[in-house]
């Protein structure tokens, strides 16, 4: 199985489709990030790597709040044109028409509309070089109702992008099931 | 559109499952992880979420140099067994039958088998609570052969997997192409 040397790529796949929200000037906006994950389990963290220059690390700096948003497959369109589009020459809101409500920290704005949110406090930002990685504290999650089974968050409700980079980049949804974690590496032996 | 609070949870959509890798007291062991994605553009980094004990963080902390290697479907099982098993107890690298190469680093352990492989170098290890958060800058990319078209890496031929936490653990592929990214965006109006 011969191997080919690309040079240094930020190649991980699959990433996930974020909305990352925050007030800019007490205006709430939306940008699309894929470059992220959860950082820390207790207390729960995650992170989000953003240009110096976005509209909305502008909010999040101004705040040090912030929301991940985790949009559904019927939000494609919305997802894509929030990355497309600075906040600082549209509003996003609007376009898209996002239901916007605020949870327990009062300025990190949510997104009615998709299915998870979670609702964070700035634990620190680093500037790694291109991008600021910004680290938050996870304060609340809400899920919409419609997505839960037995109270808890259901992802074939949920349905969830992803964001593929190469060859193209482009959205998909979930596919096949593979096996269960923590069950299928037994049968390894 | 009713949303449930259901407290600070660890809640992303899709994660990506990782096999990350380091030689440990000079042999290589690796562990699943879907807690992590990129951390910056230029240069390109990556970061990685792991528990303080894990015999991986050990290996990581000795040589300063990591590996992030992305399985295929076909790889399920073996992915699996590396986040259920630890190295310290057992040789999952045998287990898992990996063809083990290395890099310019020369001690960031590689998986053959794997079809898109980055070799890392740690920037900055940050204790966040329960997890170490790894930045390393991605120092070499490289991609099985059979899995490029035109020179390019093209996610259908490397089929990554997806870690999906709830309701239940499980391992999913990729599902149906939705739309093309800052094309799709472009229909909003």
């Amino acid at each position: 199985m011969g191997k080919v040397a690309l040079g240094p790529q930020s190649l991980v796949y699959p990433m996930p489709a974020m909305l990352v929200g925050a007030n800019v000037d007490g205006k709430p906006n939306f940008m699309a990030v894929a470059w992220g994950g959860i950082a820390c389990g207790e207390p729960p963290m995650i992170s989000v790597a953003i240009q110096h220059v976005r509209h909305t690390l502008k909010g999040i700096k101004q705040n040090q709040t912030f929301s991940v948003n985790i949009p559904s497959v019927d939000l494609v369109k919305e997802t894509d044109h929030c990355g497309m589009v600075s906040g600082a020459k549209a509003d996003k809101v609007r376009a898209c028409h996002f239901e916007v409500f605020y949870g327990q920290l009062g300025n990190a704005p949510l997104i009615a509309q998709c299915p998870v949110n979670l609702e964070c406090r700035v634990v620190q930002i680093l500037n790694l070089g291109s991008h600021s990685l910004v680290i938050g504290r996870i304060e609340e999650t809400y899920v919409s109702e419609e997505c839960l089974t037995e109270g808890r968050p259901d992802v074939d409700k949920i349905k969830p992008l992803t964001y593929v980079t190469s060859p193209a980049a482009r959205y998909q949804g979930l596919g096949e099931v593979l096996g269960k974690a923590w069950s299928v590496g037994k049968r390894l032996a």
